[in-house]
């Protein structure tokens, strides 16, 4: 006889050679039958292992966050199972479990499409159907490597190779088929019920762009159908707000081959809404007392070398020219920074001049891996309403707190106040070389922002390596429809860079003294907004950053000049309007118009031109709003845009 | 006896041997007097010069422009001997003239000071009442170079290697004094009467920064002391404007080292000022139908090789990467017009959307060589209001024409209307590879250019190899103070990048066809246009584009609630206020503020505070305009703004 101790302390004996399945089956049937998987001490094990005396040992089932991951690594074993019983040429190289789902990266003879998906589900069905045993086995590395070989895996011969000594190298085996894997896994194929292959892409073996691209299938799994039906509804829906295509759909922007990845071209749309949100920016950081500012895009790499981002962040930077070779090497700049730190070097700062605010609409540029870019959200160049304060180390909680009140107006301005979180970005201490000052600072500088961030009672998430350089952030962050998180808004605080440029003020007391910097975005990158913004609203923007607030359709020839004056009015008042005057039928205009997700519509026929001074309005998503004059509806779109009303 | 001929027809006989001075007293003992040098049928030649029979002879005076420059060369020379004199083991190069004076490029031994020139001044007039005769003598090539090695002058050396088989190498002897010259000179030292030494800088030998620096020493000479002075006088006045001076002085922008040359950064006042332009401009386009764009700065070879700047405006670009060894090759853009076209590339377009007018504020970066490089005129990167319209061939008339017009609005609007002259530049037949298309394409388009103009009755003159590589154009040029003539508006025919584009509409017919391209800016690059409205109004900007429109000045204490109130009510109404509640004397901030030519001036005192409701307002150039309510106050201020008025 054995004893084992259950999470909650209950000690339970079993016979000895007892499994996890006899330690669920000890509790209830039904916790044996929803058992996936257990944990002895600490470690995943299949519900077939033995556990031994003393054990302490919990059951996992689909309840548990581990459930449904093991769940769905043994899908990602069906599917390997089903191509190579359809493909027996092909190689398999991973299958992990990923966010919603798992993949399988496969290496074919000849490349399958989607296609072919509907062939291997249907191999995948029968698998299930005939609910083979899962069984655990573990080998020698020379028996190991050995099999694999019979079976013509060469990705896992690798892998197998790349084992650290000593680690038992196990398979599973369901059926015929055989796969090196760690485990654990379902006990049998029939347990899982609802599964769905979702998407075909490339991917390079161990994801570096030197290998082999070979083919990666996505799937995912849930416990039922109806559960599967729900996710995939949903990613539909969200594939509909997807910015990276609706975006385009809707003229925001572009983009070319021949200019490059990552180098979007912002259209009509783009471009008006961003100008729109620019002035907005720049207009709040005026009346809150920053100071404007435009410093050049790029510079020699000798003041990179100042400023720390040449030994820090050099590949991320474009480079120009060859320091062995050229008598002056540039770099387009990755960061405003130190460009700004020459406004205030420009003259001597007292203590008197401080707090000083500098705000910038700033071009930035990112040499990211193309792996990385998508739409407008990862992009190699992009603007950004960047800034930086120079403060006393008495004035550092306030002048903080202003730009994270700045950063909070502007998030609820556009509606985004409910969407985003927050990250508390801290240095990593085990890799400090990555940095620069002392653990001693970093430590101070982080207790300090800690306090300042509790005080201003901000739910926060610490994370560890993602401070900037130079110094601890605070770190907005919002997710798009695919789930994928980024940094929005980012504060940061710096105590290093004024010590490297010699940036001084004159204190009370007549000693020179460096400031505190705080690095912030306050609406963050406009292209981002912008992408963020068209998944937010599926392309409907709110009247006041709408490129085009109300679309003039003409009914017929004879009603064009009026439409036409109408649009001369209007641009008059400072009001976007879209004219439409083609000799189409009005219905296709109304259409078109909606399409567009224009917010106000005006259909002009014989009568209004008649009484020439009314207007019938149409609001997006509302329908007919009925007649009024034409200087109340002009005053009704004025106070959408005043109150920045967000439909 | 000879007969030679004068402008005017008149025959003269003379004996033989008689010389061009012997022409001049022919005819009057006055102009014998003033005469400086000659000209033989067409050739300019010394007074001594022997006339032939048949010679068409003309006197030339310091009335005519070839007397001033000779007079001035003749200054030269002495500048020369006199520094060979005080310094005989410098080395002459090169001593031509130039717009307003001379120079002469010399290597010392040890490089002089501009505290040198008293020194080298007196040494000239010394040379000057010595009265030296000045005589030209010819010498063979072999002789000649034995002479300049004999007197140790290298460079002399070098230039007469390069001169051309079987030209006349000649020189120039006054007193002991020699120097190799074309001529011709003044008959004698005795004949300068005012001149002046003004400045010295480095040159590289023949201009080629790969040759050594040597110092260039700048002078200039009049008939006249009163000339001279008159002269200086102009100089000092256009230096107290110069903005690389005074907009440094006055905080609109610096420079720094580390950064690079041509690297700008704008400061506080700059920034705004640029702001306030660009709105302005980007709000006229929009009212006038431009479609507003935002485009990426950078893009990848293969790009530019599809438009023609890579074969035909490389030298000009940042290049980012090397095509032997990198994947990808990137260059920054130093045009617009490739990217642009991209928006219309976005969709097809048909004759029904024509035409269309593309609107860009965007920022440009050309390699400029140091030496070019000047302030805010000439620069690496600038940011220009850029734009591209397309339209079929009936439209290119009224189309160039609305481009004119929006240029000169502007123009208008910034106060430029009288200081501007345009140019008509063509290409060069005789350097065709530096452009695309074929002569007759050129003809014809410049053909239809000049039609345009002469209709719009604009007076250009004509500049042969000034166009772009693509087609001609019209450039609005303006001088700075020191009277260097750059371009500030351009609008360009291009009827070759469509094609290289494929951008294409389908015309009435159905068919596809490709549209005139116009290139145009309507303000041209802001940093140049800020660059000329500080000189222009003396750093004294009118209230509109000011970057400070009025000063708020605390008396007392007492008075600095009352004026934050007062600078927080300015912004909210759109004012930009300047608020000085610092602890000086308020003698001291009215001195500070008309320093800073902010255009309004208002005074706090205690009577302001307690009246709360009017302020005593003292305008830039106006002096006291007596007391007014506060808001009456605003709506002056709006009312300058809204009328853009021009102080």
């Amino acid at each position: 006889m054995i004893t084992i101790k259950l999470p909650d302390g209950t000690l339970v004996e079993l016979n000895d050679g007892a499994t996890v399945k006899d330690v669920a089956l000890s509790i209830s049937e039904g916790l044996a039958r929803n058992a996936v998987a257990g944990e002895i001490d600490g470690v995943l094990v299949d519900l077939s292992t033995k556990v031994a005396d003393n054990n302490v040992v919990r059951i996992i089932t689909m309840r548990d966050e581990e459930g449904l991951k093991i769940y769905r690594h043994t899908t990602a074993h069906v599917l390997a199972q089903a191509v190579k019983s359809i493909y027996p040429t092909c190689m398999l190289a991973i299958g992990p479990v990923v966010e919603n789902g798992f993949y399988y990266d496969i290496e074919f003879k000849t490349p399958i499409t989607q296609e072919d998906f509907s062939k291997i589900e249907k191999e995948m069905q029968s698998i299930i159907k005939s609910d083979l045993p899962i069984e655990r086995f573990e080998l020698s590395r020379k028996d190991a490597v050995k099999l694999m070989k019979e079976y013509g895996e060469k990705y896992k011969v690798e892998l197998i190779s790349e084992l650290p000594e000593g680690e038992p190298i196990s398979f599973y085996k369901q059926g015929a088929f055989v796969d090196l894997c760690r485990g654990p896994h379902l006990p049998s194929t029939g347990k899982i019920k609802a599964f769905k292959l979702t998407a075909l892409t490339g991917a390079y073996w161990k994801g570096d762009s030197k290998n082999k691209m070979i083919s990666r299938i996505y799937g995912t799994a849930f416990e039922k159908k109806s559960q599967l039906d729900e996710h995939l509804e949903a990613v539909e829906q969200a594939k509909l707000r997807d910015h990276n295509k609706l975006g385009r759909e809707l003229g925001y922007f572009t983009t070319v081959d021949t200019i490059g990845q990552g180098l979007p071209v912002l259209l009509e749309k783009g471009s008006k809404t961003v100008q729109v949100l620019q002035r907005f920016v720049e207009d709040e950081e005026y009346i809150r007392g920053y100071i404007l500012t435009k410093t050049p895009l790029f510079a020699k790499s000798d003041f990179y070398k100042i400023s720390g981002h040449w030994d820090h962040y050099r590949e991320g930077m474009f480079v120009m020219g060859d320091e062995k070779k050229d008598k002056e090497v540039f770099a387009l700049r990755p960061m405003t920074c130190p460009f700004q730190f020459q406004v205030y070097l420009a003259k001597q700062r007292s203590y008197r001049d401080l707090p000083m605010r500098f705000g910038e609409t700033s071009t930035l540029f990112r040499n990211e891996d193309s792996g990385e870019m998508h739409g407008l959200i990862r992009v190699r160049q992009f603007t950004i309403s960047e800034g930086h304060l120079a403060c006393t180390p008495d004035q550092l909680e306030q002048e903080f707190k202003g730009c994270v009140d700045i950063a909070l107006y502007m998030m609820n301005a556009i509606g985004f106040e409910n969407d985003i979180t927050y990250r508390f970005s801290k240095w990593d201490p085990s890799n400090k070389e990555k940095y620069i000052g002392s653990a001693e600072e970093w430590e101070t500088v982080q207790n300090r922002m800690k306090d300042i961030l509790d005080n201003l009672n901000i739910n926060y998430v610490e994370a560890e390596g993602e401070a900037a350089f130079y110094g601890p952030k605070l770190d907005i962050q919002m997710k798009n429809v695919f789930g994928k998180e980024d940094t929005l808004v980012t504060i940061q605080i710096d105590f290093q860079l004024a010590k490297r440029f010699e940036m001084e003020y004159v204190d009370k007391d007549g000693s020179k003294k460096y400031p505190y910097v705080i690095h912030r975005t306050s609406l963050g990158c406009y292209e981002r907004t912008l992408a963020l913004l068209i998944e937010k609203y599926a392309g409907a923007l709110p009247v006041w950053m709408s490129a085009e607030q109300v679309a003039i359709l003409s009914v017929n020839e004879a009603s064009e000049d009026y439409c036409r004056k109408l649009n001369a009015k209007f641009i008059e008042e400072g009001l976007r309007p879209a004219l439409d005057i083609r000799g189409e039928k009005i219905g296709k205009k109304i259409r078109e118009a909606q399409l567009d997700k224009v917010p106000y519509m005006l259909i002009i026929g014989d009568k209004e031109v008649e009484n020439g001074n009314t207007v019938s309005v149409r609001r997006r998503g509302q329908g007919d709003l009925g007649s009024m004059t034409i200087d109340e509806f002009i005053a009704m779109v004025k106070k959408d845009v005043k109150e920045l009303k967000l439909d």
